[in-house]
């Protein structure tokens, strides 16, 4: 078990009284332990909690006045991310519970119907589990450049896979479509992390479902994901924005920072 | 209360051994009471049941063997729509729950950022409520013209807004598109109706989150919604698909037919 | 006879040695008459000549080191455009020239293959004829809102129909896209004009062919076509950009200015 | 030279009067001489005959009453291909010829803007000439699989790219947009040629310019280009349809057939 602080600061200046929708509290989820959590907002608003539909995603939403608003989210977590043993086999559709199912399926970013010949042809014939999927991501590393600016909010696996450039968020997407066009469940997975240079931003990683679990991949490899705190879960970037925004707002300045706290001694090593 | 009766047949031909995923049972919604059900495949095989992590679509999925393949199943339904007053509100995001929200975002085939425009000018004016999810469906009924084989399954309402025709489908998408630019929730439900004339098929429409509820619209009116049974409710067409197929499969016929057995009675009309 | 004076600065600043083609000469065309010209670039560099496939437009290719580079263009230009009556009729596929039929084919920002519903809904009733392209241009400024960054070099008339806004590129794309659904061949114009307002800028019109002849459209209105200065005709914007550039080049800035120097007198209004 | 016979029969079935604009004439080449032609169309129709804009395509249209119409083109060609010496250089923007750079230019289905990473990576290494258009060729074989029904008639090389399957038309259109993204002029050419096997067909190639002159590549390899015979040279396939047809008409049948009348002699094999 290892401890992580989150400090989350986001500042937004507001043309005129706007809704807001933030998706950046850490998720509930086996793998972490929630120690503290606080969300402030300057000025003093009113914020409704609730759910995505998904259940996955908890979301905050507030109507702020015109002017300044200092989003402040701190939370301290203990992370024990199961590290998989590279031996997750994948399943049949057979095998794969009803619920995985809906991963398979093309999403918004995430066409897969699309590149059913790609990857069978690069990834077919190779040992299925998780090789296969390590295998994927190092394809992305190989063939797809990370650089901020090459993509955008509208950008889809099938771009990057023309284009060959993109950012976390692309990357995820694109392994996400080869493991469905290959009857993998996979799905999008949105946290904070540390990054080895600045400047501090949110990660995107994806996540296969392999032997029976969810087994995270990071196919940009920028930061070790036992260092990884989830915040939402997806089919894809669609449904895991950090903010949404009803107004004209600027961001003219963000900055989630993740901190390693304490590292695991032997005792927190061994899960129950 | 209206008592339907459904009797969907869907026939298969598999030229090799294959994996089914249906999304054809019944939604277990307040507004529909089911009597009574049966799923039956020929030949027999096992059927793992589960939902769609949003909770709200019911999954069976079997595996099978190659060769025929015959679905029937066959429901009893008490159907007892609440009719909307024609009143309701919009909400301002301020007002909407937190749930409701991801019902604005764009999704695959609902991409509504891209529509602000051309939804502000034609019904960013009219008044609110009901009366303007109304107008936005008399909008499609005169500009889109209904018509099978003008789309497929990879048309969006941005392609049905350009081509200006489609079908059920395409008309909810559409409709959902635009509410959602306009800043109301909105999302595809799918189901069983009859239609005046053949063939049966299964039906699209949508709801808009007006008043604090789910209200039902139809752009196509081809049927009452007094007779329409849901099966599933999602964002887009992307998450109802009534079956999934992996596997080379024909399906020679299909039969979603529908009867109304029971007209309400006075008593019936009353809700509790 | 109007008298012209354009002044066109475009000043680039090369990272390494680069390649430009330039497409800023105005065009060799019965209604305007080149009276001077220059073409001058700093540093001095080695110029080809040539034209298009079209055999429309003028080019102009150097190579050049790295570091700054001036490109001065100046000519003065005799124009005599032939208002149109208001008279010109469509003319029937069989009445066209074969040379105009490839004006009907879709290209790749105009593809009016995919509005044919639209335009036959929107223009299909109307009286064919010059007032029938005028009620297209009046539709596009009644629906489309001109602004600077809602389009970049991607956008198409397909884009533009959906997001209802746009530049001058874009107003003539969707003007061809329509006129083209309805058969009446149509192309894409650039051109020097002076604006009511900074910053000049290459101005974009569209020709149709009405009654045996091009005529000219500006979906804008942004100027007065007797003072427009043809410069590249095409089938649509890929075919006329001003400028293309092989190698890392930024452009600080361009100015293509244009002057009225003389009036038509009413001698000069007659033409042979 | 080698004597080839083209015999090339289209019946249409009009449910009304309608328009057409056949492309199927050979095009005036330097490395072909036609010795006798004809076009026969009955019922006897009036034929106006044209040129596309760019000079390189002959047009032929006609008006023709309802019902059945049968278009019978035959023409006897000498067809002199002068094979590469496959040491051809690829030549720098600085030595293209101004009229090639428009065949750099990304076009309606071959967007090589959108492809310059993939092709920097798989051919950017490679020793630049003939010997890497090879490459290409030989990589779209490697890479996508030719099989009828997996593209349509609005397939780019970008869908090409991603969905790995296509047809002549779509493998020339991938051939075309790695060279342009490679500085390489490249242009689509429509023709004659005789297949191993049945139904006889249009085939489609592409030309890359090499060491001062154009080239041709088939990436099929359907057959040996000393016996294709050239009918239309463009952008892509946007500019080269065979046929144009503006009325609700079948087309239940076609037969493009070539046969070889007389092998080049060792006289005739020299050229001047």
């Amino acid at each position: 078990m290892k401890k992580l602080q989150i400090d989350c600061e986001l500042d937004y200046v507001a043309e005129e009284d706007a809704d807001y929708v933030f998706n950046i509290q850490v998720a509930q989820h086996p793998w972490q332990r929630l120690i503290a959590e606080q969300l402030d907002i300057t000025p003093k608003v009113q914020l409704a909690y609730g759910h995505h539909p998904s259940g996955l995603n908890r979301l905050a939403k507030t109507h702020a006045p015109k002017g300044e608003l200092k989003v402040r989210y701190s939370a301290t977590v203990a992370v024990d991310y199961p590290a998989p043993t590279g031996d997750e086999k994948e399943m049949t559709i057979e095998e794969l519970p009803v619920e995985a199912i809906p991963f398979i399926w093309s999403s918004r970013y995430c066409e897969s119907d699309s590149v059913l010949q790609v990857a069978g042809r690069t990834f077919g014939e190779l040992p299925k589990g998780y090789q296969r999927v390590e295998a994927i991501c190092q394809w992305i590393r190989d063939n797809i450049v990370y650089q901020i600016g090459t993509s955008g909010p509208t950008t889809t696996a099938r771009d990057v896979l023309v284009n060959r450039a993109g950012v976390c968020r692309d990357f995820a997407h694109l392994g996400i479509t080869f493991c469905r066009a290959l009857n993998i469940p996979a799905r999008f997975v949105t946290g904070y992390t540390w990054y080895a240079e600045p400047p501090p931003d949110f990660h995107a990683v994806f996540e296969a479902y392999l032997g029976g679990r969810w087994i995270l991949f990071d196919a940009t490899q920028l930061c070790p994901l036992t260092d990884f705190v989830r915040i939402a879960t997806g089919r894809d970037a669609a449904e895991t924005a950090f903010a949404t925004i009803f107004g004209r707002v600027q961001m003219p300045r963000m900055s989630p920072d993740v901190k390693v706290l304490e590292e695991p001694t032997e005792a927190h090593v061994e899960r129950v």
